[in-house]
């Protein structure tokens, strides 16, 4: 299993009139996640992109079991989903406490950078996720 | 079916670099569709808070198929899915110009202001949707 | 004075644990009412664009009096301010049920699309300013 | 001159479409400044609040001189203005790559958790603030 840990605080921002984390901030907890997941990987995003790939968000599922609230520290966990097609899939645990708040998953579509066609994955990320795989069976 | 459009307009917060609206914007774009939704329906959130029933989000859903983007006026389509039991779901379907942009569904209970306990749907609540499901099916 | 009102429903998205429009949100607020100013003067800020001028923000200042909330009705004035150099101020009001409850400003140059070089503001603009405050005071 | 600084990576929702931070995300970076501010002076936000103390806000400035971009690690650095009298004033500095980007401030009353009626400033944080002063002049 190809995955990472991130924290994120709670911010006011993130917090509506029920006292806790709007749902769909969950959404940009799960881009925090996934962004440091690649760059963990030694793929940052940013770096994606400017080699001409794109990675648009094609469906998306949250779901929640405990609210969050102002000021937790929560733990991010990303989880590249194998095999990789034309599209990836990560899967997402947010965690405060010991206890599992939320998950989901989101599915990506790789596309040149004006989003119009799609491309194959970069070899060279498929490489690092075998090793990676590798690495951890070993 | 009982349903009901509202319209958006796309703003420059809405999107991204992409040039596109930010996929966890949807969701707040979900929440507009079902408030007015409810508000059409003779039962505004705010007054249901008032009357002690809240409707936290238990999951949610997004399926995008093309981009939203700035400055578009776009259409989002609120359902009840019936029955209702101790959940409630609505679908949500964005449209431009004739094109769906992006459909999905929350899910949500039904539980007291504080959160803490699930409750019944009002009774009221669930008349009136009987009486707009006769008054659509007559 | 060129100005005018749009009105904005206050979203649970806006709202913070506070129970409250967390202040940020205002300066989108401000967004609205500049690009709905603009669009009932004709000269939609997609339309700038497109023919190559943009109006990125140089500074922006917020005062809050009381606090907008959940569901609220808001109407946002928004007026420009003359005369208009290399750059525009425009000013903002936000009133709920009669009461003025945020106020404030934002400043925005003059650019070419890419945001690298100033540019004089499109004189068919400053055209439409005068004869707008023409009509006004006739 | 009791100031702290913090690291923020700018995320691809934190972007518009000029391919750059937009503008009202500054006032949630400098949320994050404040907050992580009193955090390190020994006053986390949330615990002021549960003594019964809320710092809404009053108004605030932004001034933009450069452009912050996706994935940018900013550096905020929020500095107390003293002498604290029933109001607060917070001026913050957002840098990049050694450049000064952004600035402005922030002023919080002090009021009572529902924010109803203004209270005193703390006597222990008003306390901590003239032994944190004296450190740094010492």
């Amino acid at each position: 299993m190809i995955r990472r840990d991130t924290t994120i605080r709670v911010r006011y921002r993130d917090t509506d009139q029920m006292g806790v984390v709007y749902h769909g901030v969950y959404l940009e907890f799960f881009e925090t996640g996934r962004t440091e997941l690649l760059r963990q990987l030694g793929f940052p995003y940013a770096s994606l992109e400017e080699s001409g790939v794109m990675l648009p968000l094609i469906d998306a599922y949250i779901k929640m079991l405990r609210p969050a609230r102002y000021d937790n520290l929560l733990t991010v966990t990303a989880t590249v989903v194998r095999p990789i097609t034309a599209r990836m899939r990560i899967d997402y645990e947010i965690h405060y406490a010991g206890a599992l708040l939320v998950s989901g998953y989101t599915v990506h579509a790789f596309t040149t950078v004006d989003g119009m066609r799609p491309v194959r994955p970069p070899k060279s990320f498929l490489e690092m996720l075998d090793r990676e795989e590798g690495n951890e069976t070993a």
